[in-house]
């Protein structure tokens, strides 16, 4: 870890206080103590109802929203994580989970996904049968289920964990590239992901400055940070992929490992036999990093200098415990693409890697498409359990149709929900402004908003108890004319007390039986009341 | 059919030309002609690309889009349709099938469905596998696998079919509240639907002055209208459900029969034993329809008047080829209460009623729900298919999470696109006001584009050959850097250039080799081109 302080005073209106009450009404911040260490504060979100009960929920935010907290940016969060620390240089959580050791992390992650469960919910009504307790996770760790991506020079994170048997995961993409984007807006752009649900976060950037951009992302996020280091690689050796080399990576992975990157893209699954398997694809190569490989293969006539290198690689991420998020350079461009020899060629070489990455006690996701019709979906999950070992998939959306340029966010929503229902543990947002230009704020919100909902859908189809007793709480607000409740409860408070009050703005609508949508007469809901009295009376 | 003029002056601006530029640049109408009729035009839109290819794609507009066409809705559209039909008083479309007659009608959805296959797709990349003729038409719809909804007083519709084995079609719903809304309004709704896509739709308005603004949307439409009359029956009787009686309802029937209503939302099937099974339901029952026949046979201690005067209402509907859509009235109105054994009470005895309406040559779909989470879906597909005989199935969505108010149209929008993929005919859409509030201009288009791409998405999953080669197109237009070509064969034109717009406004940038999103160093498409060019030297 890099000291902030020599390099970080570059923001001048670097202050930020995300008053919970802005974004979720009658929420707040609250701390779950931990058993095995007791000092463990796991923080949560709790929503205050009009009739007394609080709902916990889970909460990406950090100390963000914390009440009256004013975070500097360029102070940093503070590295909370690090008094938890097993030893002064610590192991990767693989190693651990094989020692049979629980960590502070596991311990965390366990009680994050669980806070549910205090909660009487009928268990009957979900299939979800198994409770997440710290050996649990350290389970699903020890067999490469899941993984917990925490760099330990990364100390300003609350842990998470990503694997099929938990909350379905979301990454939000940030950065800036040649054409736009500065500094201070990236750092903002992480606050504001994280403000709207988003997991992880990567760091795309491609421009100048790549390396005090990330310096100040990770300083400042209480999330993941994830990145593609041949990006940077690509930058020192003047945007030429033929003069990229081993020596030129290696330097750049060292860089970002110490400077508490949590995973690497690495496309190191893109062998030089692959590449004539793309040759009569509609959209060719559509990754820019298995594009910048490819073209270095063909130029040297070589072997893919990630594959020939990748002990050393695992060796440089062990140090660390950054984990792998093996790159998928030949995912499918469009929907003809998909399901391909090109693509599933390379997603059995990602699954020897997983087998090598594991015996560096390295841990290890699997990155997905991309562009997949509703009926090819479920192949790709199947292949990739198959194929990598149970490994976490994290997809790209994927998108279900080419055309709706504007609409991406929905197109590929559709693939998240299947494929994350499917068993696929994280999933990379699209914004509204894919294949189409940079998302501002509102594309990161749209989009993550959308994801937010296909990563529900799936924890809800898959009966994971706090997705349960979640959404039970908006159906009986909305059976019992909670208005208020209901817009607290939304994914989005605030639209969706907008988008009532457009019609019935008066302060009595919040409490009346009945809505625009049906008038008093039509409320099914409301007559519905009256025949359950019918009923007391005349049936039982 | 009412004489339009002697009801309807009541428009101040009441005169429409949406010229086909303003929403979808470099298309405009084609017409395709009939060999069984020879005289018959059906009506597409075709996209004229950059490299010269014309792409024909299916169109809901009717002459509303037609170049310097000005329609007064105070006149109505062309009834067009009369000329064809193939007696005085002609039979149902089920009636002519079961003759062994193919109608105008048959041939016209037949083409309309068909267009692509003109053109050259390498039949083998889906698995479509049936030619879709004026035969095959017939044929379906002799079996109750697909319908034609068309009054005979409707002539100004363009046919349409829905079944599962044809394009998935999507509904939107429009209508008055007690609440809110215009006549005007209301017409002006049902153009901006069809400029959108919406196949069929409903009106269901439940304010004073129902009947005129019926008049005005069926006059008008180039789609079939549906209605719930249960709706007007209740105003008459002062919006008390317990003073309904089958001699109302019998009277708004015959009315709108009369009138050119295509399809009518019956609730049958909510008989009086199902009641009870909904008394531990969290939301209870949740459509206003369903909620009125309930509190009806709970009020008088006696079975559904619909039910008993099922065969009178085939009657009707028969004389004027009005199409049954069964109502679900007890569909589920969250996830907890999804699949439940009031919702399959109620279909099994739609399975009974489609029977009897086949028996009466009425052609017949089925209402779905609601409210399935993603792992519940296929159930409801396939119960249905198995207890409804292989009839449409025509659901709501269903919407796979209940906490995303304000974003409803997409958590809906996964739904959909899944329950179509397993064979849902046709889609009711969803907009974002939905559980808050009534919908705006805004709203219903981004309904109906969230469902345009839930309907696509299944289109492409089933192999349909349109949807596939739209989609192609795009795919190649994108591989290509045709810009314009990727706005103008997106699902919304004008917003996918804004986007594009907002980081590269220069018309350079449109037949650039890069987007903002990478700049050109990091174009993983500008780079596979490179490779193409290495491996022609190299590999082969």
């Amino acid at each position: 870890m890099t000291n902030i302080g020599e390099i970080m005073n570059k923001c001048n209106s670097s202050t930020f206080n995300l008053n919970l009450d802005k974004y979720y009404p009658n929420s707040h911040k609250i701390y779950h103590k931990g058993n095995i260490y007791k000092d463990l504060l796991v923080s949560m979100r709790q929503i205050k109802l009009s009739n007394g009960e609080l709902v916990p929920v889970y909460d990406t935010s950090g100390n963000y929203t914390e009440t009256n907290k004013i975070i500097d940016i360029n102070q940093g969060l503070a590295p909370n994580r690090k008094k938890f620390y097993l030893s002064e240089k610590p192991l990767t959580q693989l190693a651990y989970a094989k020692k049979g050791i629980i960590t502070p992390e596991m311990e965390y992650v366990a009680i994050r996904e669980n806070m549910a469960l205090d909660v009487t919910l009928g268990a009957s009504k979900t299939k979800f049968n198994y409770p997440i307790t710290p050996e649990f996770v350290r389970e699903q760790i020890l067999q490469g289920k899941a993984i917990i991506p925490a760099n330990i020079n990364h100390p300003e994170l609350e842990p998470m964990i990503i694997g099929r048997n938990f909350l379905v995961k979301v990454n939000a993409n940030i950065g800036n590239s040649a054409v736009s984007s500065s500094l201070s807006e990236e750092v903002e752009k992480l606050i504001w992901a994280v403000t709207w649900g988003a997991d992880t976060v990567m760091d795309l950037s491609t421009g100048k400055d790549i390396s005090i951009t990330r310096e100040y992302i990770i300083r400042n996020s209480p999330v993941p940070i994830g990145t593609v280091p041949i990006y940077q690689a690509l930058e020192k050796v003047g945007g030429i992929a033929e003069d990229l080399s081993w020596e030129v990576m290696r330097e750049v992975l060292i860089e970002q490992a110490k400077q508490g990157v949590d995973y690497f893209t690495i496309h190191a699954g893109v062998l030089k036999e692959h590449i004539p398997l793309t040759q009569n694809r509609v959209t060719g190569i559509v990754s820019r990093g298995g594009a910048i490989m490819a073209k270095w293969c063909m130029a040297h006539n070589k072997q893919n200098f990630l594959y020939t290198n990748f002990s050393e690689i695992c060796e440089i991420m062990q140090q660390y415990d950054v984990s792998f998020s093996l790159g998928d350079g030949l995912r499918p461009g469009c929907i003809a693409d998909a399901n391909d020899e090109a693509q599933f060629a390379e997603l059995k070489t990602q699954g020897e890697l997983n087998k090598i990455a594991y015996s560096f006690d390295v841990q290890t996701m699997n990155e997905g498409p991309g562009h997949v019709p509703l009926d090819k979906i479920e192949e790709n999950m199947q292949k990739q359990l198959s194929w990598c070992n149970e490994a976490p998939f994290y997809t790209l959306g994927p998108l279900v149709i080419d055309f709706a340029a504007g609409y991406d966010h929905i197109a590929s929503a559709i693939g998240a929900a299947n494929i994350a229902n499917y068993g696929c543990a994280m999933l990379c947002y699209v914004t509204p402004k894919e294949h189409l230009g940079l998302p501002n704020k509102k594309d990161v919100k749209d989009g993550l908003i959308a994801y937010k909902i296909a990563a529900f859908a799936a924890d809800l189809a898959k009966g994971h108890p706090a997705a349960y007793y979640r959404n039970l709480q908006m159906s009986k607000a909305r059976f019992e004319f909670r208005w208020d409740d209901q817009f607290n409860l939304s994914i989005d408070p605030v639209v969706a007390r907008e988008f009532h009050d457009e019609t019935l703005p008066k302060d009595a609508a919040k409490s009346a039986h009945f809505c625009s949508m049906c008038g008093p007469k039509f409320c099914s809901m409301k007559i519905h009341q009256e025949i359950k009295n019918f009923s007391a009376a005349n049936i039982k």
